[in-house]
């Protein structure tokens, strides 16, 4: 396991060794895939939720035990929904002796600092955010292995005592889970730009679609099935993190909406060359985003192969593909409707996809680009 | 084959029956397919291209002879880039003698109707818009089962005839797709809804990416890969495609400013309750996309499933699905950097996610809600 290139220095202390026991409040998703994930390396685990049924339930998983008055953990990890984070930073803060630590795992960084600021304790909180979608369905759809290889932010704030960015650093690791140090004020920007504004911008396009005509619809490609889908997500969890993150959003809404203005004046203008330079500047954004494994983006080649639409051939596509030897980076299934036949789009990387073509071509399928 | 609840009754006449020859004139993707598809079905097939090699290529497919002067074909096919659909249409108007009727596959139905406006032909043309990608690359891409299931809008003007109404629809079927009767000008704000101002948020939101820190970007999951993916299209095609549709673009895209407004304006003002009622509102139009085939919209319920990286275990894992009964309605292959191990997502009608899970536990896999 390799440093992180910004990541903290141990030194000759104890404090940076995360050797538990590790407190888990709020025992939903994340609180207990964290609470397994810990479990799983070995260390105690002290369970806290404000339903005592959920800490049994996680108890019964095997996430840990209720937390009794006298135990002392080395680290609190806060999980509870955005509205209340605040004050659960807080409280544990405020039971906390002098050698526990504590972090939180909210979407939004900024707003539990506030909470904490001028807290005695402060130093002894730097907050986190590991990306492992925001579903929000309690314990029993918890799993230890939900952060595997995913990024997962520590946002130290200055004045952060070492040990516990060190304490957070171990906890991501023992996750499975790759830490990202940022401030917390560039995460809540990284999240408006990642995660928020294109979540609202889903929302704004699915919201043409209420109402609509349905013989309009019915011209439904593969393209607005992509741009609505996180739009399907549950409304009153996004409204708690997006209004927990209005000032970055606000600000990156608003640019966005200059450049909306932007767009309709070209299309309103019938201005082709204006359009096609927005076009283009969104076109160059798509591939700023990193590529899989964190390595540089790659080129991405789609292979068409049309699939009867019945259980078994997607099994037998994929056997087919494994056996040419060419790793399938993405995967779409077209839905367009009443197609009896079904069109799977595999993503390979660029020169590898001759090779897959015409082994499946070989096989018996057919492919087009 | 059962006839479109609203599509043409054919007469006594044999007008109406396809017989052939099909001019296609244009042989790129769309229109060599369109000719591959009308050899498969025995129809004599008659090429036009302004590069001679591209109808050389397409003839050495076997998608039918170079058209020559003295042949009178049933059905013209203009299949040439959007810029040039209206000049094209035209010619063809000019040269044909009474027994022949004309179509276009343009992406966009008002402007080429324009410009057949006045012509004494102009009742022989109906225009007609297959939803089957956007890629132009050629009669080498070309496939006599681009079409299958796929929808095809047909879009008669008042005072079209229903001859060529008629034969329309029947080359649509014959394509093996599926006719969606329209008129023009909702066409038009069909796809402005469905396929061009989806593309123009996506490009938006992604040229927020353009230029952010890479430290950033690493917080990047699926949903913003999702919003994004139409965006990586080519801007010259799309600048054409929606400068084709100002108008239902315009007026569309104007709507959807002034709901960022209120977005923006509930972000500012920290209105939870109205944010959430307009993200309700979006969550309510991804809705009303169109369920699978063409019924009714079903709700799907996503299994996720941990996959190592490598050739051959999507395989494995979709062989172990397959086992399971379970039909797989769509798949999404998690690409969050730094992930050693896939998050692979199947998406299955909801009722039956419970069976999968069990059918791929009992098989090793470890799945998570």
């Amino acid at each position: 396991m390799t440093a992180p290139s910004n990541g903290p220095t141990n030194g000759s202390s104890n404090a940076s060794v995360l050797i538990g026991p590790v407190e888990v409040v709020g025992t939903g998703l994340i609180g207990t895939s964290i609470a397994l994930a810990c479990r799983r390396a070995g260390l105690e685990v002290l369970l806290t939720d404000a339903a005592a049924d959920h800490v049994r339930t996680a108890s019964g998983l095997g996430a840990g035990r209720p937390r009794a008055e006298e135990d002392v953990p080395q680290l609190v990890v806060v999980a509870v929904p955005p509205d209340a984070l605040g004050a659960a930073i807080r409280a544990a803060l405020d039971a906390a002796g002098p050698d526990t630590y504590v972090t939180d795992v909210g979407s939004v960084k900024g707003a539990p600092l506030d909470a904490v600021a001028g807290h005695p304790a402060a130093a002894r909180y730097v907050g986190s955010h590991p990306m492992a979608g925001t579903e929000h369905s309690g314990p029993l759809t918890a799993n230890a292995a939900l952060f595997d290889g995913r990024p997962w932010a520590i946002t130290p704030a200055h004045g952060a005592s070492p040990a516990a960015t060190a304490l957070v650093d171990a906890l991501v690791r023992l996750c499975g889970a790759v830490p990202v140090m940022l401030p917390p004020g560039d995460h809540d920007r990284a999240v408006a730009r990642t995660s928020h504004v294109p979540h609202l911008m889903a929302s704004l396009v699915a919201g043409t679609l209420a109402g609509a005509a349905p013989d309009h619809l019915a011209l439904s490609g593969t393209g607005i099935r992509d741009v609505t889908r996180v739009a399907g997500g549950d409304p009153a969890l996004y409204s708690q993190i997006i209004g927990a993150n209005t000032d970055a959003v606000a600000d990156l809404l608003t640019e966005v909406r200059q450049r909306l203005d932007l767009v309709l004046e070209a299309v309103r203008e019938g201005d082709r060359v204006g359009l096609e330079s927005l076009l283009a500047y969104g076109q160059a954004g798509t591939r700023a985003i990193p590529g899989k494994h964190g390595g540089a983006p790659q080129t991405m080649v789609p292979v068409r192969v049309a699939v009867p639409d019945h259980p078994g051939e997607l099994a037998r596509l994929f056997a087919d593909a494994g056996a040419s030897g060419v790793n399938i980076e993405d995967v779409r299934i077209d839905h367009d409707p009443g197609r009896p036949v079904g069109l799977v789009e595999l993503d390979v990387v660029e020169g590898t996809a001759e090779v897959l073509r015409e082994a499946l071509e070989s096989r018996g399928w057919t492919t087009h680009r």
